[in-house]
């Protein structure tokens, strides 16, 4: 719930929409955002600095329209509503089996538990709220590479409830917001959690995907000296081709000065790797949930102290050692506990893929063309929005005469790229 | 043929092929390594300047296993071989039935007529040569976005004669060689070509796909101001992101130092264009055929006077202003004709894929596998082609937990991205 | 007055001093660093967003020691301080001959007005005040280009009253600190006061000094293409070297996004250029005093209408077109005033040549070895700066040998380049 | 004597000097560059690849302008005809009054003992030749780093025979040629000579001054990862700030891929250090002579064996590991040996300076304006030179006003920096 959140509701207020909104992260809402939609379009579950109980409480009020009503279409971030109504589904349709509600101690995850907890305390009241919810849901639009993953899984398991589509790999997604984005916004929330000098430094990024790419070349080009891990050999030898070293974390835990996690994986940093790291070495997560840093071994460490430097920044300090380290965002993603996110522009390219997704998924609501399934959006959709955003920044298209158009086997017009092209 | 290559062809021998060879570009044979190759392993038909004449007749001569005999695989490059096969195919196909020859002056294309020829002239001695040769061969691997483009052309009309590997759209070819490949060899041609100073000057790249974006990325660093052209918005907007203007090549003439075309396709740089660029203007292309600069243009142009200044380096100079350009190569590719092309390691990376294309479409020969359609690799091949190269640069990989890869839901082992992934 | 200040006033008064201290600029104090300088180490008289009147107030304050006192040694930063001295006594002067007292109204400067005002108003009750405190001075050490311009200007003048350090011609000062740090807190304060992204943008860079390096180098290097306008034909060559454009400011008033001044000059940017911007074209100033921006004109152009989107951060409209363009710190440094300035490691670079230089004045004070001119502080005490901060970066020095050290004439244990050795 | 130098030889030509012209170094001469010289326009002693012998041969004929002749000023790249001269006239000095000749076999140095022998094989003969030279001499302008120092320490110990401007000093020259040259040319060399692929390379340049900033820079955006070994505290400093690692030789020698000596020292890879470098690493030197390389060392190592793969790039085999190292240009300058040396734009930069120092020295020869000291050419001159440049890549500069000129009491124009001033 940034500024470009705001704008993005903004637009399907303005396009009809009746909106009702939650944040996908419990520090990245910005208050005067939040206020300003709240007294002029939308109703808004969100505030910076929420409780995870908090979090869920949001999440399930954004979709109270009252008796008998429900979301028409949802615009996800993370596919935290849309796991919920999953989760919900599946529990109404035990309950009504067996009887049985949801047994939140039944997971290791704190967070699970409070999702379960939510969904059996709402269980007697009204036992179908969420299965007459999907019965009227048109469908998904999902711009993360987490949230689509789950998708793809639920898509896999033929448990997908509903059309999905898939923002996050569009084009002028993926290789915009993710890299782009965040070689904007890694170091923007570096300097203002930490005014660390990030040249002379030692950086590591742990992946090497979009948002590992967007990382590296900020740090590099700030004048860090970066190295990668990677587990995936073509994505290494891509790290390599750009003069960074590729090892593995514990190669650098004692000589490196920023850790940076992007991995959309869990487990990534450990405890015992925070332990071994420099005094005031800073830890970081800009790729995905907070389990890439393994923050609850950190909270669980005996004898670990927690100096609270200024909100969303924490020294953590070890008692042995005496030495500590410098943990941003409670290991959320840095850039929106610690700086605003992604600049206007990049998420301007990402939102118009959201409105067209929406857009479609409405215009086909009853032609049958979208079934429980994850779809991309359409190249010429993907190519559009790119069209929108060139004049802003002064740039001038060549057009394609028929003769080079028939050469090349594309229409005029495009779109101009066969599905597999990677750009 | 060059040094590559001729590993290429020893490690194609030591598997047990036997090899004949021929050149896929009039200018790229570098005569020492041909040398080799001849003495030890294949039989070779390039030399470093070809005539045009010379060059079909080489390839023709590749395909000549004497009576009954043909290749069993063809590793292509630019698809001319492929070309020959299935224009002479179709030519007796004609002869067959209507006893008619191809006519060589039914083309308005130089270089298609000398092809037509040589079909043409083989038809009435050998009718069924192709058709033979067609029936024997197992498949093809191509491995540039041109050849494969004329690949996927042919599978669309039907017309495709046998299987077709497509290793171009390898990751670890076209995202290596394309970009990584000509970063290195586009300022290496441009410095053995001209020795001119990059730093300073004004350069304009036509068109930013991988081979675009590597010769943007090492004219920027050498310290020009870089202007590229693009018919496509997606990748129009990459070049903004990188800090590249995008304008009209109208828009650059009379400002820029150096031209460069990288399209794949043709009529970029016409003679109209050239009459209006700065005097000594170098003008060079890098994408694929000679083609993208309007070679036949400028030299058919009423009074223009062609100065060589050393072999693959000419001054044209038009008669009205006196003023001349630097055209490398004659048009053709510049880092072929005027360097070494590619360096080793980018191209061992698309040879190991064509090897391991070669091997592939081999061993499932007989199985059916493969139609007569286009293929890529699998991913686990193009991810073990990358990791055949890490241990030469030092890098060290990190290894997925069983949990953290049921986690994202792949193998421990791989392949770890969907068909989608960009990289 | 930041943290790092702090730091630095910390270290004087471990080292025995008593420090007094003021702002030399009225948005950059951090409240919590004067706090706990106050509170601990020193009489501090500086905070965020002071008016012209009290950031005199507190310069005049900090010079206060009580009867019969004041400094032995001035930190100066700007030369806010130096000034107040040399104007009061030459007021004092004036006075003692003339009786005259200062005319505030001579002048047209209304930050010049203030000070004159002080010094009027101090003379009757302390006619000797100044006098008294530049014949106990000892010398000072200066920072910033401008104050050492200044400095320079009285020692040419024969109007210099104590000795002066210039500490800004270290190079482990104007190398670092102006180039790396500017590099650094450039993005920062653009980040923090508009979350602009910067990629993409046009930006220009008034001036390639080493702050404007610094800047330049930092928006390109985040994806902005940078054009620079200078006056010296060196730099401009320099920048072009850099692959950056260089031209004038009136050439790109309507398509650049961001305009930087960085000049050390005044009436860089007025008021009838920023008519001529795009509407939300952002101006800011990292160079020196608020005049590079000819802040005085906007303020007084009919019309206009100031709209403080948030503190330092104010959009102008203009009445004719409705466009407004986004002032930075009402001119002030940028990057003290949106953003906190400088980074530490910098800062440490340059205040341990600040340190250097006040041990060295308190040392030689009876030696007479400092006449009242402008000296810079020998290479040995340069390069021990930056070996002193080698170790911090995991940096490892070569070692010359006696027979290398003799072979290009320098002692092993350096210093090892002549003085006009330009790095 | 590449083209760049004929170029300048024409224009001394043209503003009327006779010129006699022998190379600095024995590879670096373009043959058909001395062709077209020796036929219109000077007396050229000079090849490509000489031997040392010849060298000094080469040498001493330039000088020979037949009886009671002798060049009125010297043009010189290394100091080399500065230093038979001087070794001359000391010989002479000592032959008159002694009658002893030079002892070549005082000397360890086996060029030294060839310089040695030129000198006794002539004195008999005529034993006032260099002595009359000298008298004859107006001055020498001198372009090189090294040769500059060798000019200083005459200076200090009085034994400089004639007026010398230090044209290294420029800053047109030694922050342009020594920086923005070798970052084109080092790259050039390595890939004409060994057609490496520097992406992904490790690669270690000694020495981080303006020739090691140029190849460290050049190096990093090839997509290298560049090491940097360093005496100088200030430096080392800097090449951290860039993202460098800073490390002894000692350190890398089992890692990296590419050495390249840029420290204008000597002794700086020894043979203990080249037999611990992996296979096929490359060393090169592109900063002064070939002692900068334990070349001596290498060619007497007991069973090295010396492989020369083309001319100027040889394996060299050691005995007990069996593994080689690639050594560029037997040591010497790379980028001459292996490439053409630096392109025009920037040695017009340099030899402007020149051109420009010597019509000075002609202009002042009667005026005693120039002792027998060593001179810089003054700022305007410098920025002379730089604004001579401009035009050509398009750049226009902006105007001071009379009021901004007086604020920072600089004339309208220029110069514009003090002396000390470090761009």
């Amino acid at each position: 719930m940034t500024i470009q959140t705001a704008v993005l509701i903004e637009t399907l207020t303005a396009l009809g929409a009746e909106v009702r909104w939650c944040s996908c992260n419990i520090f990245s809402t910005q208050d005067h955002a939040a206020a300003v939609i709240a007294r002029d379009s939308a109703s808004v579950f969100a505030w910076k600095g929420e409780t995870l109980q908090e979090y869920w409480w949001c999440t399930e009020k954004s979709l109270g329209w009252g008796s008998g009503g429900g979301p028409d279409l949802i615009v996800d971030d993370g596919g935290d509503v849309t796991m919920l109504i999953h989760e919900g589904v599946k529990a109404e349709e035990a309950y009504e089996k067996t009887g049985k509600v949801p047994d939140p101690t039944s997971s290791d995850n704190a967070e699970f538990q409070i999702v379960l907890t939510i969904i059996k305390d709402g269980l007697a009241a009204n036992p179908k709220k969420y299965t007459k919810m999907k019965e009227r849901l048109v469908g998904v639009s999902e711009e993360t590479t987490t949230g689509v993953k789950r998708l793809y899984q639920m898509q896999a398991n033929g448990t997908l409830l509903f059309p999905a589509i898939n923002v996050n790999d569009s084009v002028t997604k993926s290789k915009f917001d993710n890299l782009y984005g965040c070689r904007h916004s890694l170091p923007d929330g570096l300097m203002r959690a930490t005014d660390v000098m990030i040249a002379g430094k030692v950086a590591v990024v742990c992946g090497y995907g979009d948002v590992g790419k967007g990382c590296a070349s900020a740090l590099k080009q700030a004048g860090a000296r970066v190295i990668v891990t990677e587990i995936d050999p073509i994505c290494a030898l891509q790290a390599l081709m750009e003069g960074l070293q590729v090892l593995t974390l514990e190669d650098v835990l004692s000589t490196a000065d920023i850790f940076v996690t992007t991995t959309g994986n869990k487990d990534i940093i450990m405890v015992d790797h925070m332990k071994k790291m420099k005094n005031n070495a800073i830890v970081c997560n800009i790729g995905h949930f907070d389990n890439e840093i393994d923050m609850l071994g950190l909270e669980n460490h005996p004898g670990v102290k927690r100096i609270t430097i200024k909100p969303q920044t924490d020294r953590w300090v070890f008692p042995d050692t005496k030495t500590g380290i410098i943990v941003l965002a409670e290991g959320r993603l840095m850039n929106l506990g610690c700086a605003t996110g992604h600049p206007s522009f990049v998420m301007s390219c990402s939102f118009t893929n959201q409105v067209i997704a929406q857009l479609e998924l409405w215009k086909e609501k009853s032609t049958g063309k979208y079934e429980k399934k994850v779809y991309v959006l359409p190249k010429h959709l993907d190519e559009k929005v790119a069209a929108l955003h060139l004049g802003k920044l002064g740039a001038k298209l060549t057009k394609l005469t028929k003769d080079q158009a028939d050469y090349i086997s594309v229409p005029i017009e495009g779109p101009y790229k066969p599905p597999h092209y990677r750009y």
